[in-house]
């Protein structure tokens, strides 16, 4: 992993970046975790839009954490993580996952699979993605996992992805 | 930059992982970038949708790039990059930045600004980033750089954003 020097000290203002961010539209996904040596009581998750594919050959994708969170706590020590893509129908479930719900209820909707790695996939989700973390990279208040794909689970074709944009679900909006 | 050993060998298959980061919707972006020593003449960019916010205090993104595209080749180069996010009306542009025009062609159509760090940034753009790189990160085929933000351009509030999921742009669909 080749590290390059810091070509620059940033000069772009934090609000100004946010506000652009906002409107790069994210595929809302949760994402989830279980703590070493535990079962259902031992789950995490959160919702999160910070998800790239990196290579499809060895199968690789990467997740931005804040380093503020459980989950991010949880992912630390345990080393896995599920990715669960969520479809338009599944606005409850973001809501309740980016902090609607106090974190010991917020796997009581849904239907809940535990994956190979121990991680819960979403049955519902239009692509689940059960991962090994192979490497972390500290970026700020941030970290950067990116991590070995160890399985896929496929929703059968169909269904709109929801969507956040400029602060709001897409799946919130009239169509046009 | 801590780096973990690798937790695993991947089992997961590329084509179903193919599938399944097909259902995660992106927002499409252009990523832009300038030869060293060069101006317009210099020009090269590429549609892509893997890219995430890291940090906003400092203000930091991420992109990965295939390792075989002149893109790569030229951000390589002169480690600087601009990431433009389309609004639906820049489909046309999404298209030609994809491969549907040659090189020398793809910037004779939009309003093209030169920024701070010499990229090239869409007028028309929902936002705009104007970056320098900082770190590139390997993994296989691709790239992940890490990118400090210099400069945001924002356009006026309002529009909607082009996102490409399950292989097609959403601009193209019909509402529900």
């Amino acid at each position: 992993m080749p590290q390059d020097s810091r070509a620059s000290t940033p000069t772009g203002s934090p609000e100004l970046f946010r506000q652009g961010m906002r409107r790069l539209a994210g595929a809302c996904t949760i994402i989830t975790s279980v703590a070493p040596g535990q079962g259902r009581e031992g789950w995490a998750g959160m919702t999160a839009t910070a998800v790239a594919s990196v290579t499809a050959d060895p199968a690789q994708l990467l997740v931005c954490i804040n380093r503020s969170t459980w989950a991010h706590s949880v992912i630390s020590q345990s080393r896995v993580l599920g990715v669960n893509v969520l479809g338009a129908e599944g606005l409850q479930l973001a809501q309740r996952f980016a902090g609607g719900v106090p974190p010991e209820e917020k796997f009581t909707q849904g239907e809940w699979l535990t994956a190979t790695s121990g991680a819960p996939l979403l049955a519902s989700a239009l692509a689940s993605f059960d991962c090994l973390v192979c490497e972390s990279i500290e970026a700020s208040t941030h970290d950067i996992f990116i991590c070995d794909v160890l399985g896929v689970l496929l929703r059968e074709p169909g269904g709109d992805p929801l969507i956040y944009f400029d602060g709001a679900f897409l799946a919130d909006r009239p169509a046009n």
